[in-house]
């Protein structure tokens, strides 16, 4: 099929043009980038060198409908929801990777992002691409809204024990790590090297926007409103997340209890690796090993000192976080196997 | 004042010797390790060329009571319940770096460290080395026993709300982030620079030892008991341990009266510095701007949304989690001015 | 083909299993591993999870013969000299990664690695792994020499100017960079995390085993005898080799005698890129680029302060360096297109 | 004495922000950075909180004249050159730390700064800062010209053998890897955090300005000109330039001969330490063992294979590369011990 990517030049577009180049049954024809129009992609993405001689393009909703049917936006927040309209009328499936289509409730948008939503009659047509939750809906959609990278981790993480009522859902703690791809391409006193190189550093402590994600998409799962606990934090790597979850059991619980549930929840899902060994380095989940795969790394550790169950859950946000999810849906759009373009395991070490 | 260090070559012994060196009411006279006996300092430090001309003595009791007054005990857990009563009976007051002499209860080592005791006796008449807390018990006692590393930034960031009662005593998690010289100077598969770099490793997630001194302590200051829930993480940085530790509030409470808790416990307290600001990048503690420094930073975001309180913690482990705060102990014994030799102010950017 | 690991739990092992695992045209019949016989492959490498239910077997010799055609050898150097002739003799053909088939001259085995050679008369019928160098010979020969890591982004990057006597023979100047998967699998202080973090060590300044290939192979290209100064450095990266070469030009050249230098050299190989352009961060040659690829990117700046050419190569030690060059060898001996398995970008950034 | 600093919000005013603060004969009682009049210092350098209740002031030269007897310019090449006679004329000494003063020849500045000096007759009054070669000069001079830190690790690597015409003067190769402080707290994409991380990049490879001051420098020792190969290369390290320096010796040089040389140019120099061990990790220079100290850190190899002298300096680029430097300069100028300010030993690990 004929794919677009609309905002190719920053981390994600970019990790989209990677994974869609090796795609067997994609052909990218058109990246559009307004800074770069022009260029060769390779210029911005040094890693691509000798795979494409691709040029980007500026933004003409015409050309990209003449020469696509489906098309990625990884267009800023905010400015998603004017463009991603214009593609719908053009009759192009849109997989969006911005938050603009993401919460059902446009009274969100005003609370958790500051801005009305000026098409909120798109958000009940659109899917939230978590294929491990939404797979029905992304197959018959026209749109995608593609989770965030931190909500990803927890949603997985938390699905299951939730589901199951198995823990306190008013006592949830996600403390996240995270990577400084996960700011963007754009420089920063944030992620300038001296000032991110060996610190650990907390950042949105409270009142991150992916709670509002989390929130409604763990609420449909379980009769009780599920309160978020959200903090993340920048550590000294470029990609993956660790969200590090702690929860307070309801009941007693077993460790097969718990196996149970996410076994049940996942079955054979093709992305969701369990990682809980009795022994090894990475006998739980660690970023590391998963980075640039699509892969959803979960294992958990029962704390009976405190009746607390902890659940480890790693991503690349780049690839399963942000991508490499984006061509799961795809994929299912499509009716591929959901693994198509999505095989490289990641290296070690790296 | 005559000092002496015994088990001087690993990094808390290493980092003993360095503020030793440059303490003006100290003469370091004797550093003793057995593997390295003969050796000059500076071959195994290699920071300290030209600081330094002593080497290292092999262990003999007899020389250490006849060059030292007090010693500094650097030597591995399980090793210094043994050799403490013997410095101890040579009149040497000591400093133990080591878990030996920290927990009160006998009962406590066979749980939580595997064996049982050997002089439990020296229990009661040891005190726990953390200034804030012990400080009268630490001016009159010959035998100091060190907090552990995360147990310091544990104690620290929840002492004044335990004591105040604000906070949920059985859903304290405490979600920690660690250098890699925490692990100490032995390679080991865990600090092997492939797997280390660039990860965010669970490790100890359950049952860390440091609980049973952190519960130990906080106990003191409350009616009812406090249970931890604690998990540590391996990150990429050498020093430094971040502590994130998120509670639940039992009753209304405002951003001035956490500050007013932790106003009217540390008062003047040296070493704690609060860290709450509007804005700039280091707003809340991050171990980065406390390396090498006896610094504890602590501050707090208050989350309505939940209803939580988060409070971070940052240490430079090797100092006000090792040798630093060792240093203030015996600053504190000797009636000295408690920053003396600890006046250093960490690098920035590093 | 039915392939064959022996050594396969070292990074140079896992390296070859995760290319093998996706090599359309190989069938990874058998991984060898005396210290993990029976252990899970994933238990080992991480990242392989999910990817093979292989497990480690035992070495025999009969075993792999009546699995396996060819066989990859990631043994250390100075036991694959007594290992190979075995293989051989059971119709195996053999890469082998280590330095004992390298050298062709025997007495350079006393000097170089300072033991005799056990088997010397395989030396004239191995060929030298380097495709760009000795594609033909690898296409007959039964027995590879993989060659090393850094002399192959050394032996790359001077081939061309060497061979068309550019460049003053006696004053090469090869600065190296090398990340720490290099020094292997197993932990020691030169690779202990505290201790490489941020540093920049000069480890074998002088005497460096690899200037021996280097030597060889540059000396087959021209008929003045090629002297070479080679100086590694540890730095803080997990992946990859930086070779910066200083050459003085030994008369009058452009960039353009340059670049004809090096587009005759190696007109359309597939694993060359020439990184040279006008702007950007990525201008000339990083390694950060080509990790996990089997790129050699190669670069220059000509210098006319000092009649100086600066000759930057970028290469994976792991790929390029040791197992993706091994399968281009085992491409090569089989008539496969070279880039077989070996199509994966880098990724960027990570 | 009263001392002041103007440019005091960068990484370098900030260095001499620590050490001024630390120093027992300083009084510091301006602190100048348009950018943050008004606000706190330890708000810009948060490693100074609790150090020190100064806030920054606006430019004001007679103010500074006024609260200061001595200021250092940490101000932009190229706007210290007219700033500079302002604060003379109001009888300030002057130690800059930019390039506007290191070059004594007026025609080097459009050939390396691309602009005409504006007063060029203060460049035979200013003294070049390197004490280790212009002790005299310094200390009688008003206005210091700090030199670059580049230049200071090469510079002091090579006096004492181009002194002692012991190498080629015209094939002297300087190899630099240096960490990301460097390059000031500006963000810019070379410093971002995903594109500075784990790579090891050539930049200004050829044509860099410290060549023109390291051959300024040089030449005054020979009679031979001096022509510099010089190529730095960006690490993942905040801190810290490595030097490795590869000349050839012009006629049969021993170990012991090197040695004399060395010890005869630097004698009991403060802050020259000699490392060139035969065993131990840090047996040569590595820039981690001297951050936060004013050290130079000298070694070398002899390679008889190619008749190759490999010459280490490691310093840390904002202190002996900068404010330390300039520290050490005022000592001179004022008649104090030189190490005053400047006794705090670097840590190890970090």
């Amino acid at each position: 099929m004929k794919v677009g990517v609309i905002g190719g030049s920053g981390y994600i577009g970019g990790e989209l043009i990677r994974i869609l180049l090796g795609h067997p049954d994609v052909e990218l024809t058109t990246v559009v980038s307004r800074q770069h129009a022009g260029k060769y992609v390779h210029k911005v993405h040094p890693n691509l060198r000798s795979y494409t001689t691709l040029k980007f393009s500026p933004l003409d909703v015409d050309y990209v409908a003449k020469t696509c049917e489906v098309v990625f936006t990884a267009t800023p927040h905010g400015s998603s929801k004017d463009l991603v309209p214009e593609l719908l009328k053009s009759n192009l499936k849109t997989i969006d990777m911005s938050a603009d289509f993401r919460l059902k409730n446009p009274q969100d948008y005003p609370q958790w992002y500051g801005w009305e939503h000026s098409n909120p009659q798109l958000l009940s047509m659109s899917a939230y691409g978590l294929p491990e939750l939404h797979r029905e809906e992304i197959r018959k959609a026209d749109l995608i809204a593609v989770p965030g990278c931190m909500a990803t981790s927890t949603i997985l993480a938390l699905a299951p024990p939730v589901r199951d009522n198995m823990i306190e859902k008013e006592r949830i703690v996600v403390d996240l790590k995270v990577g400084s791809s996960g700011s963007g391409s754009e420089p920063s006193i944030a992620s300038h090297h001296p000032e991110r190189f060996g610190g650990v550093r907390p950042y949105k402590t409270i009142g991150h926007r992916h709670i509002a994600e989390v929130e409604q998409e763990l609420d449909q799962l379980t009769t009780q409103p599920v309160m978020i606990s959200f903090s993340p934090h920048a550590v000294n790597s470029v990609r993956g997340i660790l969200a590090t979850i702690h929860v307070f059991l309801t009941q007693e619980t077993s460790e097969l209890d718990i196996w149970k549930s996410y076994r049940s929840f996942y079955k054979s899902e093709p992305f969701i690796r369990f990682v809980k060994d009795r022994e090894g380095l990475y006998r739980l989940p660690d970023p590391k090993v998963v980075v640039g795969s699509n892969f959803c790394d979960i294992g958990f550790e029962l704390d009976n000192h405190v009746n607390r169950l902890v659940i480890f859950s790693a991503i690349d946000n780049l690839v399963k976080g942000a991508a490499g999810q984006a061509v799961q849906c795809l994929n299912i759009m499509y009716g591929l196997d959901e693994k198509t373009g999505l095989k490289t395991p990641p290296l070690h070490p790296a």
